[in-house]
């Protein structure tokens, strides 16, 4: 059996040797993704359940870039799951990385995982209003909440999380009245919030977050982090993560 | 009767004229107000309630950069009550502004008040936690949640706002989850957030927010402002607010 399959591409993490296979003309992994692994604090031998996984990069980051002991990824759609298992042994990961097809609405299922120390999230972004999704399409489930939605998500991580866990998404900023009263609500606290900017003078487009399980209510807010410069090339902040990735 | 009583300077706003009375070594306004004072959006005629209003500095500021019809300030302590009273007949503003010393929790009585189109409200920061804090002191009492917390400020919003009026806050970015999820919970929305830091570099260190009574889920963020640069100076975006007010 050859490793890819039909509209696949093999393309290279630029990390550690590590590479991931993704579709040609569908969902690809970016900068949310980047950021996010880049934001997680994770500590040596912590484990760690990604949910909305897709094709697995942000446990491949981790994996990298960390000494987690054991990462999980959970996805919906099963040509996912199937794509980042293979990556996961093409680069001979699976006895670290490990990929499974469940819906974290299967709160049965959920119950039965083994707790982590650390819940990552790049989650669908958009709210189901428009009434033009196609369901089938792959990248209108990785981009709207047709198959979970935020709460989901905070209860899915609620459940999984050990005690005083830590929980990192990515999202919008335009959702964070939503983000943080879901999140007070299923008693994962925020503590830290962090702001993507695309240029200095620009309003933020991305908002990284961490929660507590049970934590106390404050919250940090550390500095932000502009994406480009005025000339449209990088920042040096933004080149560091993408070399430290 | 002189103007000025024991420990008051008579400060200058400069701005159209204006002059304040102030105690010598109390609160006296700061960024905060005018950085308020310039988020908020006042179309002409509106009526408009400012909670917490201390020495009335917010009121004066917009009377003199909208057009306003009818501002209200309501303060708990007496003392700034009559001094905001003093300083608008000095200014001659008594026609426009009013003082009034009462309890925001005096629900009964903020049921009788005409409704307005806009609220603004600088309120106490601080929780009280401490247990160090004297309740007798002026300053402690604009600075903590001594006479009224963050609930009490927005309990009273809803009730003074008229029907899809807006609500413009400054505060500290550690309590925006209380602040998104009070709002919220008393059904008035946040719609607009922008975030000021000290420096490019920094985490932001205040917070402004317009919220609207029963309004629709969506929120935007405004570019952020710094307020100085490397070297210490203010940045142009608040040499341009000083000057407009």
């Amino acid at each position: 059996m050859s490793l890819l399959r039909e509209n696949e591409t093999l393309d290279d993490l630029q990390l550690k040797g590590i590479f991931v296979i993704q579709k040609k003309n569908a969902f690809r992994f970016g900068i949310d993704a980047v950021l996010l692994a880049n934001f997680a604090k994770i500590k040596k031998d912590s484990t760690v359940i990604d949910l909305c996984s897709g094709t697995g990069i942000v446990p491949f980051i981790i994996s990298a870039k960390t000494e987690a002991s054991d990462i999980v990824g959970i996805e919906i759609q099963e040509d996912m799951v199937d794509m980042a298992n293979r990556s996961a042994a093409y680069n001979k990961l699976n006895d670290k990385i490990k990929f499974i097809h469940k819906d974290i609405k299967d709160i049965e299922f959920i119950k039965t995982m083994a707790k982590a120390n650390v819940i990552t999230v790049n989650p669908p972004y958009k709210l189901i209003n428009s009434g033009i999704l196609n369901p089938n399409d792959k990248n209108a489930i990785a981009r709207h909440e047709i198959c979970c939605n935020l709460e989901d998500v905070i209860i899915a991580a609620r459940i999984l999380l050990k005690d005083n866990g830590r929980m990192f998404m990515v999202h919008r900023p335009e959702r964070l009245v939503d983000i943080l009263c879901l999140m007070r609500k299923h008693r994962i606290e925020p503590k830290t919030i962090q702001m993507i900017h695309p240029t200095l003078k620009k309003a933020p487009n991305i908002v990284l977050i961490e929660g507590q399980r049970d934590g106390g209510a404050f919250l940090k807010w550390r500095e932000p982090i502009y994406v480009h410069k005025e000339d449209g090339s990088y920042t040096n902040e933004i080149e560091k993560i993408y070399a430290r990735v």
